[in-house]
């Protein structure tokens, strides 16, 4: 089994040295609790509500920068592999919502959210590149951000490359929802993992943010679909951790002669 | 507003005649219920449970037979759009899980599973073509059965070409589940719903077959993917009905700037 923690903490808009802070401590406390897999939220190292590309930019930092090398101290630190996202300075100018999967031996991967979510299409620029799937000391680790994980053709590259788990950095804004029903971000991520057989967990923020709300819905999810931890409307910073088996992500029979990889038909899609 | 409902019966194997009575009184109760369309399960016309090839035959009809063409007569006298499944014996002796499209005119279209589950596919054979999308008098209704639902791929094709609601007949056997969970089964159905704001309704069935019992868990799901009626575990025979906006499909803004088709990136799957 697997230790895995979701930090959803509360980043300070356009504050990249608080959100350090704020992500080490969190590291920290859940590194206590034997976590192995630590997940952040999407641009925990600048906040998310930029009024325009110039206040971004203020917060942004290149792959190299001052938080991937504090992360990859933290990784090496309390040996863990730690994903999270970050607003990143590319090497021309552009701006980019990137995850990195980092551990102890140093940053493994920068992924760039290839479907930009409402005004965020005013600031940034998608990337291009796939999710990458990364072989660490604890299993197969993906990662794709927020609302990638609406685009199920999306999921299934890392599914079918092999990723045991897909840690997903999200901001998930609050919006419609009926009470006493399961938020339909977490239904999504829920079927992102059950079609494919693959873990995901997903962390979401805290903190109110030039008035907007999260639905602060992290959850750990596991190969079968089913939430093992997280999954409500909680809007305070919470730690999520779990055990996974991520072993059963290798094994894609659903019952009987079924095989939820075999069985597609890509003579047909 | 479009009054829809999802007749979990329990049909009894091996005799379709029989079966003709239950699918006539479950679509007459549906019908003075004000039901516009009415899902009926997978494979109503015949069971399930199967021992062999043989025996599945001995229940197949072709698609201009008695069961359709009751099916066209219920359509008509009761004014509805039926979709329902059954077991059909293909023209050169191959045998088939379809799922036929009724309206007053009569029969509308006939799809063949292509997803084949479990020990379906020693007696079955798939279909290759398409999911059906039909231009009916309540809107544009389209079909899929039960396993190809968990495709995510096959769900895309009829929402991009402008299904506004997914009728689908299931037959999900019951397996391993979490206490206080939706079923994954549901959760899926409602995650196909939520990336395509496309309608869904899944009729399942009840009754015991061989020892084999369902989830029951019919489920009506609205565009947002948010469950109307049903999608608990109810073993027993039920008629869910829901008022559906059909409209509301045909606007795949997800908040924002973010449309939830227009934003897929075809240039990278």
């Amino acid at each position: 089994m697997t230790k895995v923690a979701a930090c959803q903490v509360a980043p300070l808009l356009g504050d990249p040295a608080a959100n350090r802070e704020l992500v080490a401590d969190a590291v920290s406390d859940a590194a206590k609790q034997s976590a192995e897999l630590v997940v952040l939220p999407e641009l925990v190292s600048s906040g998310y509500m930029f009024r325009d590309q110039d206040e971004a930019r203020a917060s942004a930092e290149p792959a190299d920068g001052q938080t991937l090398q504090l992360w990859g101290r933290l990784a090496r630190d309390h040996g863990v592999v730690l994903v999270g996202g970050f607003c990143e300075a590319g090497p021309t100018g552009e701006l980019y919502i990137s995850s990195a999967i980092v551990d102890p031996s140093g940053t493994r991967a920068i992924y760039r959210k290839a479907h930009l979510w409402d005004q965020e299409r005013l600031i940034f620029s998608r990337g291009n590149a796939r999710p990458p799937v990364v072989d660490t000391a604890i299993g197969r680790i993906a990662t794709m951000i927020c609302y990638d994980l609406e685009f199920p053709e999306w999921v299934r590259i890392p599914a079918l490359a092999g990723a045991d788990l897909l840690a997903a950095p999200v901001n998930w804004p609050t919006g419609a929802h009926v009470p006493d029903q399961v938020p339909t971000e977490v239904v999504r991520t829920q079927a992102d993992s059950s079609v494919n057989r693959m873990a995901v967990v997903a962390c979401d923020r805290a903190g109110v943010e030039r008035g907007v709300e999260w639905v602060g819905g992290s959850v750990i999810v596991d190969s079968d679909g089913w939430i093992l931890a997280g999954g409500s409307r909680t809007p305070s910073s919470q730690t999520l951790c779990a055990d996974l088996d991520l072993t059963a992500s290798r094994n894609k029979n659903v019952g009987g002669l079924s095989d939820i990889h075999a069985d597609r038909r890509p003579d047909l899609y």
